[in-house]
């Protein structure tokens, strides 16, 4: 037993207790907490990548990149708290003359849920996990979290907890504002406890739909947002692969095995012409790749049965596979357009790790129909020529239906944090297609909005008073 | 059997046809097509009224009035998309100085989410029903709409529908942007199909409960946007009543017995001193108002069934009550602040119709409590005097956690159509407290955000584009 996981319980009724405090601070000191827990992460960034190293296998380069990452969101998101826009102010002053009868004054402004269980994933120990995305945007709208740790980084999750918790009490932030859990029961017991008012996940769609299935059949239903399951489909034209077929051969593998293929974006899906050589190229490249340890067990045998399974799916054939069945090395998968089409419901479920499906097609108009029938996506990427611009409007529109993001010419690994960024996709790719996790627009998720009808100036909160003591924008009409 | 409705499984296969046509569509053309629609109820004025009061029994005024807010909000809508800020357009140029990283060229939009069914509404035959605010919004977000005909006022349903069809094919829209569906099988039916995206509804706690669990366990699951039960709390404070009793009294009585009762903002639950002669007041203002017709049977039946048991429940006693058991006519019934406390899931239960109940109180330090263990509402009421503001500040904040729009010494019916309008609040008010049924705002709930990444100038979105074509605001970044 450690001494910095809290009982779910416990852990929802301080978040409850420092509810309103927390959603009332003052913009300038919510903002300097998160950036103290920035810095205060950044100070032990040594001890944190090792921790992260010893539990997750992922090499210290990458894991230093990402709690850069993780720090730089903090303070972004510390950035967005300043400048107030996403409270969404608006005034309407009284008006007489309205159309519809005579309006009273009302001012509306978007304020903190409440109480927020954020479920930390397993592949991204710093970026989506304790101090991550959805921590960071639930802080950002005003809202205390309770983080349940996930098991593949316990230590990681303890330290980082610690870390936090000092850094919140040296800010001046109530002592609810944050909490850790730990265990799938504790997890549960917190998502239904009555004071909770909205969850975050990330991770695996069975696991994101049992959760999402408690948040909805609770008497009182929360929001949960979910990030799930998302196979990520690329598809080559012709006239790219043969104007360019080695340098995309060079990318997808890059991008496949990234991080022992270990990403929510991991472009598991390839449709590419059925003449030409680019899926030799792919098999030549792929071939080099050694296999890299996955995050446990439980991950290298999910991915190795996922990829065996699809291995014995009619119209299948094998390019690359490991001399050991067992083995968390790359695989590759064949099959043709018709064949894909025929076992879509089991061909484009995600395969968490380094295994891309190929499929191969004659006609590519017969594309648009294929990818408007795949299940939501996070990404979707193109790769064509700029003088074909004009006969892909039906498949670029087929794409953007299916997906939060869709990418020219590039691969979808690799979430920049930023201001038009969207990490977010139609089920199964997310729970919620209206919201993302990733950029600034993530802390809409947790902001829910209250309208004051002819309030009086001094009992109204401060961004929309008049005098606009914390000088937020506000939008004032009549 | 009519000609207008369609069956279910119809009408979402052809708003699914028209989806990208009418998503792309223009912001002029999809705003025209919405004031067509506007234009074509005004023309039909007479009849449709005549119609509305045959079925519903509201009266011409009243009706007169919602036809009036009706064709504005179609208007407003339609403004609303001319402007295009709905569409959150945010840029962010590449910079390859990115703290995380080189970034991207990204850009990111709202679209429409896809095909909306919307449950009709009894209580507001035309701005909750056909052509209501769902249906507006929906179409204004760029989303085909399929409306479940209340089976409140059938024809009415029927001949709205006919004039709509009309004149969206007047305006060049494409067929299948809105269609009829009518019985409750149908509306089931119509919110399992797998090409329907998100589904709205105003109604009953109970029904809009069935309909939650419906969307959330199908196979894809979808926003549901439930609008279902609240009581609408009313404090007033000992030195409102001292010096304004006779006004709040009156204030209260009217809004009380408005429209009989069926308003989801009726102000069902009123917190005043236990001492003092307010509530005598209501009580005689309340006998003389007469019984009016409810919309049906079925309403009527449920009123009374409500207002018995909770004239059953322990503490609770009659101050006005009809001769007739049966009889549609305002009661009123009171308790003591601690047996509501003590009975509150029951006694803070919506009875729909002109049944108040009077909480009384000795202590005002206790109030905030009590409104803190309330349900979610639509609105809270507070009556104070200016100079008691000071000690009204945590009454304030519990009452503003609690709902969704807080009114100082007014009352809650009558909903005006605004931009800082908000209708919502936290469950059972709604079932997705981060938005509004009513106001501009309502647009935000059918679309979804999606990022185009270093994507070709003339394969985007015409509100993407730098040439900005449709000159709708940008916000671009670096």
């Amino acid at each position: 037993m450690n001494t910095v996981a809290l009982a779910p319980g416990r852990a929802v009724a301080a978040a409850t207790a420092a509810a309103r405090e927390w959603a009332e601070a003052a913009p300038t000191a919510r903002a300097r907490a998160l950036e103290t827990v920035a810095d205060a992460l950044e100070a032990e960034r040594t001890e944190l990548v090792a921790l992260a190293d010893a539990e997750t296998h992922l090499g210290t380069p990458r894991l230093n990149g990402e709690l850069t990452r993780t720090t730089f969101q903090l303070r972004l998101f510390a950035e967005q708290v300043r400048a107030g826009e996403f409270l969404d102010v608006r005034i309407d002053r009284a008006d007489p003359q309205w159309p519809t009868g005579p309006r009273p004054e009302l001012r509306r402004y978007r304020t903190a849920l409440g109480p927020v269980l954020v479920f930390a994933a397993s592949n991204f120990p710093f970026a989506f996990s304790v101090a991550g995305g959805d921590t960071a945007s639930a802080w950002a709208a005003g809202c205390p979290v309770v983080v349940k740790a996930h098991p593949g980084h316990p230590e990681l999750s303890r330290r980082t907890a610690e870390i936090i918790h000092k850094a919140m009490a040296q800010a001046g932030a109530p002592d609810g504002v944050f909490g850790l859990i730990e265990g799938q029961q504790a997890g549960v017991d917190a998502l239904r406890h009555p004071a909770l008012r909205a969850a975050a996940f990330t991770g695996s769609e069975r696991g994101g739909i049992a959760l999402a299935r408690i948040a909805a059949d609770r008497p009182v239903p929360i929001p949960f947002y979910g990030e799930l399951g998302s196979v990520n489909p690329v598809v080559v034209t012709r006239a790219a692969a043969r104007a360019r077929g080695p340098e995309i051969a060079q990318g997808y593998v890059g991008s496949l095995t990234l991080g022992a293929g270990q990403f929510c974006t991991n472009p598991g899906l390839l449709f590419v012409p059925a003449d030409g050589d680019l899926v030799d190229e792919v098999v030549r490249l792929l071939r080099e790749v050694p296999a890299a340890p996955m995050l446990g067990p439980w991950i290298s045998e999910a991915y190795a049965d996922g990829a065996r399974r699809l291995a014995e799916q009619s119209g299948t054939r094998v390019l690359v596979w490991p001399d050991d069945e067992a083995a968390a090395g790359p695989r590759l998968l064949a099959m043709d357009l018709a064949s894909f089409a025929a076992g879509i419901e089991t061909a484009a479920k995600e395969c968490f790790g380094p295994l891309g499906l190929v499929v191969t097609y004659e006609r590519p108009e017969d594309l648009a129909d294929v990818v408007a029938a795949l299940p939501g996506q996070l990404t979707a990427s193109l790769h064509g020529e700029p003088r074909e611009a004009a006969e892909l409007a039906g498949l670029t529109a087929a794409l953007a239906e299916r997906s939060g993001r869709v990418l020219w010419n590039e691969w979808p690994t690799g979430v920049s944090v930023t201001h038009a960024m969207q990490h977010g996709g139609p089920f199964p790719a997310t729970t919620a297609p209206t919201t993302t996790s990733v950029g600034t627009a993530a802390v809409e998720r947790f902001l829910r909005p209250v309208a004051y009808q002819s309030w009086p100036q001094s009992l109204l909160p401060p961004p929309l008073r008049d005098d606009n003591p914390w000088g937020v924008p506000q939008r004032v009409r009549g």
